[in-house]
């Protein structure tokens, strides 16, 4: 018998909303897997997932679990990254976190690979998958950089609960229903990571995502400032950011206004920049009203751009509307995307 | 019998959702009102209003109603207004518009009390009522011109389906009800005043306000850029604005990026400045998780500014979250606010 040649991969956090997205990424990519590991919190582990009509068990994360692993795929909150990370890699495993617990490390490298792939080539066994709205928001902004070079960006986010997780999604559709039928709520969830005050979410607008930092940001607002500026190594790049969570379950949009460092670039030119950048959608056809929204986004990979505009009192500046799946390119698909990259720059190889 | 004193008094488009929250404000209010004229188009004609607990029959507005009427408020479409406000004034009423028929005219005064009631001084029978979006973005920043001087004006609204009137209520909670249920939906309404492709409004976002202008931007858009600069008196100012729909019944919402001329001012100084603003209320408590939110906001006349953070690259430039209930600041409540001014400034005189 011959054995298959391939990585072993495991995936933690599988049963969340993320790792569910995972498993369906890692299905429909053509990364070599010999062996796949699904391990989760003690409570959902001995759950059933089928992954290539082959049903797996979920196992409780260990130490011990990593052992023989090559790539170990991390989505199960902060804590438990901070928690079995480090035991991953001293396993010889190589882990790409897609939580906030390592991202602004010195040592760890923050990848968007449409950006900055060749970060990679540094890791020191930890990967750092970044926030998913800084992800789409420089996915975006990368072909401008490296065109014009970018000196200020301004963003104002409009983010589905789906980030907030499984049950902020099931809360945003049961205060739906019960504000249509006239009854009370009792907001339970959202806004998460913070204090003890929860707020409508159905038919409403909060202006908070995690907790708040001592300056007035939110540290959502915080990851989408600092994270930027280490994936683009922009580390005096201007970045402004308002993050707001709305009632809408996937597809997070982003309003940005950014100035280029060049004069005499038209819209156009941007739209043509955008239109061959890797990863990127052009959506853009105001006279067939053609741009970006959440609903046309959901289950795709890329990062859909559009209502691109010359701002009419700056010359250099310029107003992008960026759409993407938080769930796909926000989390599942950047992270298996930086375990192909791996493979491609032969930092992990196939036994 | 003593014939009461007061003023004559017209609402145009009485019947639709600006109009019927124009006669609660002037029930509320205490204008001296003689005599009440509730007119409509020909279609709404015969319905009865209850008005300060006398009913009174819907009429069709047409030139001659306006005979022996002071003040003349119209919320019935640019249409109407382009029609029958030129014939109110010629029988010597005083127009207080809320479309956008005459904003940008020259000899038109476009006014937000709290900002630049002094342009009332030099009407000449049509007085302007900006657009929502504009409203509450003008009374949070005229504090702050008014201290430090502004230059630069970046905006993200989040703004309510009312905007578009009942129709697009409704639209709203039969797609919310129906995607809840699992049904195909099949938008018929917004966005509005454009082109013939209607979009999902529940659960989703629309990045479109009205027609595209050639430049690419909406003409809501274009609205909030040069009513700002008409109403603070500043042709000079940089404005930039990404108007967005959402998924919410009534209150606007706005992310903004303003960049002040004075060095050295805090997040605090702009707090204290705000909290003692006219017709603003600051809303403004991290730690309590306090900030301004459409739910909270609809009923309530005032503009509401929080999340007041001094951005961390730019000395000068400031983030702040302005909300408020756009049926009223944004319209019927700044239109009836426009007939007190000219009481108070006598430009208007009771017999």
């Amino acid at each position: 018998m011959v054995e298959i040649q391939g990585l072993n991969i495991a995936v933690i956090g599988a049963t969340g909303a993320v790792g569910k997205q995972m498993i369906k990424t890692l299905e429909s990519r053509n990364l070599p897997i010999k062996k796949l590991l699904l391990l989760s919190s003690a409570r959902s582990a001995g759950k059933k997932i089928t992954f290539k009509n082959k049903e797996y068990v979920v196992q409780e994360a260990k130490p011990e679990s990593f052992e023989g692993i090559d790539i170990a795929l991390f989505s199960a909150g902060g804590s438990v990254s901070k928690e079995l990370a480090p035991a991953a890699v001293e396993r010889g495993a190589i882990v790409i976190d897609n939580t906030s617990a390592f991202r602004m490390a010195a040592d760890v490298p923050l990848v968007v690979p449409e950006v900055n792939e060749q970060d990679l080539l540094k890791h020191n066994g930890i990967i750092a998958n970044p926030n998913c709205s800084t992800i789409q928001m420089v996915a975006a902004l990368e072909p401008l950089r490296k065109a014009y070079g970018i000196s200020k960006v301004v963003v104002s986010t409009y983010q589905a609960v789906s980030g907030a997780g499984a049950a902020a999604i099931a809360e945003l559709k049961e205060q739906a229903r019960d504000l249509l039928e006239g009854k009370e709520i009792e907001p339970k969830i959202l806004p998460v990571g913070s204090g003890e005050n929860h707020y409508q979410i159905a038919f409403n607008v909060i202006p908070q995502i995690d907790k708040f930092e001592d300056n007035g940001f939110t540290f959502e607002e915080m990851k989408m400032i600092n994270e930027t500026k280490k994936i683009m190594h922009m580390p005096e790049l201007s970045v402004g950011a308002t993050c707001v969570r709305l009632p809408v379950e996937t597809g997070h949009s982003e309003s940005v206004y950014v100035e280029i460092d060049k004069d005499g670039v038209s819209a156009g030119d941007i739209k043509e920049l955008l239109s061959e950048a890797p990863g990127v959608v052009l959506q853009d056809d105001p006279d067939n009203q053609v741009y970006p929204m959440p609903a046309t986004s959901v289950g795709r990979n890329e990062v859909f751009v559009g209502r691109i505009r010359k701002d009419l009192d700056e010359s250099k500046g310029f107003h992008l509307w960026i759409v993407s799946d938080n769930l796909l390119k926000g989390a599942a698909w950047n992270s298996v995307q930086i375990a192909e990259s791996l493979l491609k720059l032969k930092l992990v190889t196939i036994k």
